[in-house]
């Protein structure tokens, strides 16, 4: 299968009335795929349901139960993942879900009629040296919006990372970092960005911003288990330190240590080293050096 | 035709690979039409045409134009609105118009390929207890997104709204206003919000956050006009005085006064009243009291 499921049936068509174009009522996640398997889905289809649980797509109170189910929907986009994924060596399966078509107007319906989409993307690796030796980072003017009640969930609504994306067309860089409003660090436009200092792991907490990013959460744990201490926070670039060692972590590509942030170069360390090899062996092979 | 024009043949579907729902990546308008005439089209295009260009939707720096141009576009978008509108007593004309299809990936195309959605929906008047004696207004949790890249502009990233809208269910409840994170009023889910007080029109200046309204844009010229000084601002709720006339503003509807905010009553009185005569003047004739 290229293309879409829609539903579970093959099509590359949507309804125009559907919710998630018209407002960007909807979440996705983009789930790597490897040798045929999909990538830690247990955790995608974990923030997916938090994500659905936070924009209210269950029933509203006193209203019937929607129909498919949060855990039917869930359950069907598991295995329709595993579906597009099965047999590929690599490559990407995206999945959204939205909250259906519906008459116009803002109101969600009562009983939304939930619509699951699965896509499959073949991908190409990273360069190598990407891996090897870091890569460069710029900063994004364009700011991240800020909105805590839809702060690290992966919602439709993606107009900022787009936005700072157009800001460049270098290929050498490989990233952009965005900040809020406040100037404090977010993270990247496609990834989560983390901060080594001494003993200590930091990354943005994303309590106004931002996207909580499943290789995120895996890093985190992973850091824990070396006997780092991780620290959710909020840093601003003047804040980072000559000799902190920074990366960036995403589902597809697992860490990208940084070896220059707007322009200046960056040590890249030996504990991002160690923090790849063991996604590397959780499953992150990509990570291995 | 009902329902949706793509590109300007009869369709209710369109491409998954829409970057209009993939990421939000496009922008919309709603347009009044009466006795058969789009109300206030060009403006509504020129707000469009703004918006376009703030998000970049001609082409990159250096890259060939895109095809069709913007100005191709806007002139198809406005026949369009007007083929919809023909014949008809009394609707709504809702147009987007999205980056179009590309690879997967924020970074937008150098030359997209714009795609245009025309629709049409018939629409029952509001209650005339609306205008006549106000509207209930009620104070959403849900803040409003803060960014200025995109503040003022009508995008497809609305979540925001929907969150807010789903607050409540109650008929006799309008309108819920929104504030931003710091406190400030940012307007209604689907209108713009203003304060007479005295002989000055206040409204929300929206450099971070909001729509900046067609109706807005009416209601502020009329009432320089009338002889009032106008201001765009940042109010909290708590700087609102009882003896302000509040009252709420949309392209569809035109003006509702406000009769009570959070539960408490307001006025509605002869300054909002004389600004309501002044809108009917100009084609709102809904605000004919």
């Amino acid at each position: 299968m290229d293309g879409w499921l829609l539903d579970g049936t093959a099509a590359p068509m949507l309804p125009i009335s559907d919710r998630g174009l018209q407002y960007g009522d909807g979440l996705f996640e983009t789930i790597a795929v490897r040798s045929g398997t999909p990538r830690f889905l247990d955790r995608h289809i974990a923030r997916l349901e938090a994500g659905l649980q936070a924009l209210g797509f269950a029933a509203q109170p006193g209203a019937a139960p929607i129909s498919p189910s949060l855990t039917e929907t869930l359950s069907q986009v598991a295995s329709e993942v595993a579906r597009v994924a099965s047999g590929r060596s690599a490559g990407v399966a995206k999945v959204i879900v939205t909250r259906g078509s519906a008459d116009r107007g803002y109101r969600p319906p009562r009983i939304p009629q939930l619509r699951r989409l699965v896509g499959w993307f073949p991908s190409t690796p990273p360069p190598r040296h990407y891996y090897v030796d870091g890569v460069e980072l710029r900063v994004c003017s364009t700011p991240a919006s800020s909105n805590p009640a839809t702060a690290g969930h992966k919602t439709l609504c993606r107009l900022d990372q787009v936005l700072a994306c157009a800001e460049w067309d270098d290929p050498d860089t490989a990233e952009g970092l965005m900040l809020d409003t406040n100037g404090h660090i977010v993270g990247g436009t496609m990834s989560n960005f983390f901060c080594l200092r001494n003993d200590r792991l930091l990354t943005p907490a994303l309590n106004t911003c931002g996207i909580a990013g499943i290789m995120r959460a895996v890093v985190l744990e992973q850091a824990a288990a070396a006997g780092l201490a991780t620290r959710l926070v909020d840093l601003t670039l003047d804040e980072l330190r000559d000799d902190d060692e920074l990366f960036l972590t995403n589902s597809q590509f697992g860490i990208w240590p940084v070896r220059s942030l707007a322009g200046r170069g960056r040590r890249v360390g030996p504990r991002t080293r160690d923090l790849m090899s063991r996604l590397a062996a959780v499953g992150v092979e990509e990570c291995a050096l």
